[in-house]
């Protein structure tokens, strides 16, 4: 008999726990930010975890990313500047990458080693680094923001770890700010926001927010994420010169290789629980 | 430092284990069918197993079943009599009752020791039971259907545990049939479907068989279950006799109580991911 192997991750403020069986530990290390682990797991392919948090699975990852993405890129008239701040794996860039209308992508990740770990384990995430209409910056996002020019993006997409350490600040009302004042006169903000079953109070901080620092109308997308806390995810979303009924579905239909993201989505991922629905 | 005690269901086809810490066991039985258990979690409430399947938690059953009843009564014009196949538990049963134009609701379900066990550690999902329209019956529902009088019922809700042993032959075809004769000229099927994540192919089986069973039309509704395999789960739904876009919105403004389910959701929740778009 053949010893086991399990991943766990705790979600200690909910007495609850999610475990994937693992095959091998492929890769450990110290980076100057965070312990990187990658896991080869028995079901659910490669996975990343960042100080013992599950970051991406091969299985699932698709969901929150192609969610992070298309939904805001598609309800922004002319997305040609886009900013991702985190995002260090890769695959939200990918996903703003199968855009033809973006023709620049700044990424901006505070940790190098999780990309240059993500480029070996997970190259299909990492499949378009190498486009030209890419840049990969290391270094703090929200510095980023507060120093680039007023009117430098059309879209930001804040693809973070949860609110504590580093990635707390990620999550105030200044940083909104900041991102607002880095839009154009039409812009679009969309930064991940947590579980709806766990942290709704986080949920409707964040719209607060956002609403606070300028947006005019702000939604929140819910969307399944097996990997994450509690199964069930949200990303929050924050318009600024642009009507709350924008899209182009042709842009939409016109998108190959998605798994969970089509143009029907994009209104019904906006439907809020009852228990999120507000005024 | 005292001990630690988990609840752990593994799903071992997929690698992957879901684990609630536990404070005590509040109870423990076999019946003639399957062993029931009930745990006081830390956070999650009161949980009940069969087989060591988590069935409901206190904290998040809202989802399920509130998702298993609504979207099918308020699509059917006048669902005045109703059938829950399975259901043990009585929360089906307990959203059922609170649509005024159901005049009675037979649910049959097989072990009696559910129900009872329910009553005393879940009062709130069984505070309809003594409702006089609600008839509860103890025995096999496959059996029911099939002897039950052609038209009997308006809707047929298969509140099922997973397809395997006694519930495998409520996913069957000559099932969907003979709910099918048993259903009103005006009649809806709804049926839980498992995980879109994890079981894509039995929805889509389902979907066929429900189609073949004769149901004109036949939609898959999507929604989180933080307790259920993956988060993310489905009921499959065929129309007899009744168009795609029924649907009684005042009937629904009209519910109370409701902490998932709204208007907004009944169209929402049928719209598949893009993984799962057939035809």
């Amino acid at each position: 008999m053949s010893t086991e192997l399990w991943y766990t991750e705790r979600y200690e403020e909910h007495g609850a726990a999610l475990s994937l069986r693992v095959r091998e530990v492929l890769h450990r290390e110290q980076s100057a930010y965070q312990t990187i682990e990658i896991f080869e797991t028995e079901h659910f392919g490669t996975l990343m975890t960042l100080d013992g948090l599950v970051m991406v699975t091969d299985r699932d990852n698709f969901l929150y990313h192609e969610m992070m993405t298309h939904p805001a890129l598609l309800a922004h008239p002319a997305p040609v500047r886009v900013l991702v701040i985190g995002g260090g794996d890769c695959g939200t860039l990918r996903e703003v990458l199968r855009h033809p209308q973006v023709a620049r992508v700044d990424q901006v990740e505070l940790d190098e080693r999780v990309t240059r770990v993500a480029e070996r384990f997970f190259p299909e995430l990492c499949e378009r680094n190498s486009d030209p209409r890419a840049r990969l910056h290391f270094q703090d996002g929200i510095a980023w923001v507060q120093e680039i020019s007023p009117e430098s993006y059309d879209a930001i997409i804040v693809d973070s770890t949860d609110p504590v350490g580093p990635a707390a600040g990620l999550f105030s009302r200044e940083f909104y700010s900041a991102c607002w004042r880095a839009l154009g006169p039409q812009g679009i903000l969309v930064a991940q926001s947590e579980s709806p079953l766990l942290h709704a109070p986080l949920i409707c901080q964040c719209q607060d927010r956002m609403a606070t620092a300028g947006f005019e109308t702000v939604d929140t997308l819910y969307f399944p994420q097996f990997s994450y806390p509690s199964g069930w995810w949200s990303a929050t979303l924050g318009r600024k010169g642009i009507s709350r009924d924008s899209f182009r579905p042709a842009a939409a239909h016109a998108l190959e290789g998605l798994r969970y993201y089509h143009a029907g989505i994009q209104q019904a991922a906006m439907v809020p629980p009852a228990f999120l629905l507000r005024g």
